[in-house]
């Protein structure tokens, strides 16, 4: 197996993209990604996408994409696990680099769900659920977020007010991400009078609906020094684990395992600890998975991962910063592109080019893309050069 | 590289499956597959479907399939490449036994069409075209593939039941595969006179609308003698390349491009010559996509695949014989489990396992499964060991 590193990244602004399409929201993260590595021409193109089919009347991603992106005749498929599609498309870029099956990957995640009503959208998330089991009986996505909420706040005893924290970092850091949807902050008085969405999920609970692409450059580290990217980051690890769909099958509602075995791979490959990661871009789609994503990859104690966010330690300057962009809660949530995201973001603080939201000393970044209620969890610790 | 071998085959009969669900037809044929190789874990599984969120309301195949087939926490994928998505997951599977990244893959593909009204079906399949520029204009992926054929039968002065050879005989092959859907005979007469759907192509130059699911197993070729399968069959080559989403795009709108540079890469890889291929599975969803696979993967001149019809070569006997259990015509092309029905239909023949459908000494199979009118092009080549 090869190291792997990432020569190149390229994201759009997160937002309401109304005026432009779903190729061309692509298009723009991949010559962004294009230029910073600084290659024109790739072996294969991966595209993580979820809602393109329900959303856009389009499929078949890969090969659209690779044409539009002047790629034509490149091998290029579409990627989906749910909300975890991008960090999917990712792992198999990794797969295919690591492995020796091509030399320079490009991935791109891409989503577009501002273009159709709310209510169209929310039926189409849901399709991250159990659609036999979970959505038939009329659970949105919000409310399967909603059920391990008041889960979570029943059996250890939590207020609602606890998870605060992590809607205020996520908006701090947001202010200084030219690409963040919501780049304002949030007060804990705003935070606790936010309009209810699903009980006990309010709207500053929520990460939004929205549009947005982001793309990366894949490559053996070994050939680095020949391509002459800017600042390239190795990749330390990448690991897959996935546990069921629906949460009435799980051992225990609580206890996210699949973030805990994904993590566990993770920190094996990567012969490293919890303690060694420098900073986390957590999936804080909703605030209770972020709580769940802690405790599961070892950062906190069960129950106790909303500590975490009330001792102020998931700030820039705290001992394990979180979302530091602004996460998915402010930066923005297109699911498919989440992963990607946070890719490049992770690499933004380890080139040292976090602007004012550099974590000071990052050496080590960690990611976590989750799809569904942690059904589909993909780990990435990313290392500076 | 390793060296890969395919040890398990799995399938289910194609048909309209109402009273079964998505996950119990994947289901069905990866406890065939797994069964067949001798083994009850593997290290990743991938899920092969284009339209399981249009007509299921379900994304998020890799992990419920993964769970539902007693896997749990294995990591899992759905990968998407329209009607090319069987084989895009096949060649996902493959490239991460080859470059060592996992030692055991499963690849289910699975399509459940029949339970929405044919008209939901038809908007659904338009996906696997261009949303924006093909499918909005009001072109399904039948009418599609009728401007090709019309276009053919005007410039190289074709007739229209010149095509009648390829739906003869894969429906005549049909007839002996227990997995097929239309297993009777059609004759010449009753081919010219079906139904229109989209002139020039008539309701037996088309692939049905049908339900099914087909599972291969994966591993590395020096690890087969401690698993013991049955017979295992080698990858010899596996390809990949794209063109074009769009017809208006293509620089001949007869030649499919993507075909012809997978096929190039294909047998550069395997370093064999179109005529040592013993038997050919082609991706005959209309007879005219037959005849311009044959024609870009070297078997015939531009404008002379008909002629391997009429002049009796495709038959199980003849020179390269195609669709050898029915093909998509008459097994049925359940979309996003067709390229997987081609690499189980291959391995069965190299086994020399496929009955009264064997085609003699059979050493050299060629899978290629495509994506829309040709935009993704797979290509596979087996050898039996």
């Amino acid at each position: 197996m090869r190291d792997v590193s990432i020569i190149g990244i390229g994201q759009t602004k997160v937002g309401e993209h109304w005026d432009v399409s779903l190729r061309h929201l692509a298009l723009e993260a991949i010559l962004g990604a294009l230029q910073d590595a600084g290659v024109d021409q790739v072996d294969m193109l991966l595209a993580g996408n979820m809602l393109s089919g329900e959303l856009s009347g389009q499929e078949h991603l890969g090969a659209l994409i690779a044409d539009f992106a002047g790629l034509r005749g490149v091998e290029a498929f579409k990627v989906e696990a749910a909300c975890g599609s991008g960090a999917a498309a990712v792992r198999m870029g990794y797969i295919a680099v690591a492995g020796g099956m091509v030399d320079v990957a490009l991935v791109v995640g891409v989503e577009k769900m501002t273009d159709r009503k709310g209510s169209t959208t929310t039926a189409a998330l849901a399709m991250a659920a159990d659609a036999d089991y979970e959505a038939m009986h009329g659970l949105s996505f919000v409310s399967i977020n909603a059920l391990l909420m008041r889960r979570y706040m029943y059996e250890f005893n939590v207020s609602h007010d606890a998870f605060a924290p992590f809607t205020i970092n996520a908006h701090r850091n947001a202010v200084n991400n030219p690409y963040a949807m919501f780049p304002f902050p949030v007060s804990r008085e705003k935070f606790e009078n936010a309009k209810m969405i699903a009980d006990p999920i309010n709207l500053l609970d929520s990460s939004p609906i929205c549009d947005g692409a982001a793309a990366i450059v894949l490559c053996p580290t070994d050939m680095v020094k020949g391509l002459r990217p800017a600042r390239p980051v190795r990749v330390l690890a990448s690991a897959v684990a996935t546990d069921t769909v629906a949460l009435h099958d799980r051992r225990d509602l609580l206890t996210l395992e699949g973030a805990a075995l994904s993590a566990r791979r993770a920190y094996q490959q990567a012969e490293v600890r919890p303690a060694d990661v420098d900073l986390f871009e957590v999936h804080d789609a909703f605030s209770i998975m972020s709580v769940l994503s802690l405790e599961a990859c070892g950062f906190a104690e069960r129950g106790q991962g909303v500590r975490l966010g009330l001792d102020g330690e998931i700030g820039i300057n705290g001992k394990l910063p979180i979302c530091t962009m602004g996460g998915l809660k402010a930066r923005g949530h297109p699911v498919g592109a989440t992963g990607v995201y946070q890719m490049v973001e992770a690499v933004q603080q380890l080139r040292g080019k976090a602007g004012a939201n550099q974590v000071a000393n990052a050496r080590l970044a960690m990611t976590q893309n989750i799809g569904g209620s942690g059904a589909t969890v993909i780990t990435h610790l990313l290392e500076a050069i």
